[in-house]
């Protein structure tokens, strides 16, 4: 059985004659966008769109626009190389690897520079007033709460450059991981109101075996951390067993897992029970909602969450 | 010779599919996207859009994302049988209107609600929070100056709904008026940040013979009030003269042009010389600059721009 080569492409009208190339052929485009250091999470992603189309681009590409200054760019790992193997070891390999090296350059008029000017928070995009990017997608709601409050040009970050992939890539599916609920809801959204043609499906959270979230951050974690880390996924579980059995008060609900979190030495970012569809926090269940959970374990942040549907 | 009858298109899939269906035979598709009650300046838009494509679509929508409740939504004109008129008695008639009842509905979960919750200025389509409209493309510096003070929901209004409608129309070039300056450059600027693979193209303003720029707005104006709005186009003209006889002083050029105008009877909203590529004020003219104007004569709001190149 032949191993499939992903083509890589670098180049934004290169990768939109692909697709379009192909499209003229009858065939349909599937898009997982990533930021690399795949690990089974992001295979998974691939998998799921596989089940809906006949082609696969992987975007490979760590976005500053959705970073801010103080965050983590310049430690976010990354193995080009590497990624390209676990690719070609899919049972369906992938047809594309659409890596630009700088999705911001326009020319000569659009360089990024940074602006520290007025002190106010910036992403490591921002640039003078002239020619660099100065357009961001808001989806205003949805962006508020939880990651939003603790990152703010994160999501506006992340809308704007999955809209750049959508125009570049013009694929038919696209497909989200739900590890990131917030990140999958925003771009629902924002698909919907600006009547991008592309379905946008969300594939289910993967944990390794001890029942962490996969994260590329988590390669960052000390093993002493990770097992700490460990109390996040421990907490939902109970918190869902706790709803299943009854509880239906979200502050109790918190509070035990703001505490199971604590006790094993991290530091809460937020610990959020929201309604599944506006992600506005709820005082009791009755509705599906999902718990959701930021904290940090030495300097590394980790997110996870867990749906409750209504009973 | 026939006379070209327009197909009219209300459904946002159906327009999608045309425009998919005529690609796919190879056609190319302009697009000029108006707030209908067309004149001239409107035609010119779309025979210029003629000379790029082999087919046109013209959009007809007014769009109640870009104004602000206390505007003038309510008294926007039109015509839509004699708009209709109007473009099949052009050369080459059109081919689609694309004529939607509302944009902003998604279904079920799209209803548009009015919000005066929090006494913010909202457009006439702030939503309560759920599942209304809450997508916004906002071209952060070009929108801030000039137009953008006074109507502070307008340019993201504007850039949303075109994104709506390339997303939607998918054309291969659409055409602008350079009297909406502004504008126009924030739909480049957007095009160019969000990778949409649309070529933009500012068509030049036109005038009556008068020389008052033509508008939809132009129809509210009394006869005298539109005798005494001449005072905009006139000093808009007396400005570049003197430039071109060597004032290069902005702030000279601008106090003549508020003498002018005031002197006629027009409250002044703003006027600004600034670089065409920026549209940053200057204070002394030295690459190109474009004079901009925004004026009331009694209850009409009017807009008025005179490019003036380095020499």
């Amino acid at each position: 059985m032949s191993i499939k080569e992903p083509k890589i492409i670098r180049n934004k009208q290169e990768m939109r004659n692909w697709s379009r190339s192909m499209r003229s052929q009858g065939k349909t485009i599937g898009f997982v966008p990533t930021m690399g250091y795949l690990h089974q999470g992001h295979l998974s992603l691939i998998t799921e769109s596989q089940k809906h189309t006949q082609l696969t681009v992987v975007s490979i590409y760590v976005n500053p626009g959705q970073f801010a200054v103080n965050e983590d760019l310049s430690t976010y790992p990354s193995d080009l190389l590497g990624d390209i193997e676990k690719l070609k070891s899919l049972p369906n390999g992938v047809d594309v690897v659409f890596n630009p090296q700088n999705l911001y350059h326009y020319g000569e008029f659009g360089v990024m520079r940074r602006n520290f000017k007025d002190e106010k928070i910036v992403s490591c995009l921002e640039g003078e007033v002239g020619f660099g990017h100065e357009t961001w997608v808001r989806v205003e709601n949805l962006e508020k709460g939880m990651c939003g409050m603790s990152r703010p040009v994160f999501f506006r970050g992340v809308a704007s450059v999955v809209a750049k992939l959508f125009n570049i890539v013009e694929p038919d599916v696209a497909v989200f991981g739900k590890k990131d609920y917030q990140q999958w809801k925003i771009i629902q959204r924002m698909v919907r109101d600006l009547d991008f043609d592309v379905k946008v499906i969300g594939s289910e959270l993967m944990r390794d075996e001890d029942g962490l979230a996969m994260s590329s951050r988590n390669v960052h974690l000390s093993p002493q951390q990770r097992k700490q880390a460990l109390s996040i996924s421990r907490s939902l579980f109970e918190a869902k067993s706790a709803a299943k059995k009854g509880e239906t008060i979200c502050s109790e609900l918190r509070r035990s897992v703001i505490e199971c979190i604590e006790f094993a030495g991290g530091k809460i970012d937020y610990v959020e029970i929201v309604d599944q569809e506006s992600l506005e926090a709820v005082e009791e269940i009755k509705n599906g909602v999902v718990v959701c959970i930021a904290a940090w374990f030495g300097k590394v942040r980790l997110i996870d969450n867990m749906e409750i549907d209504a009973s």
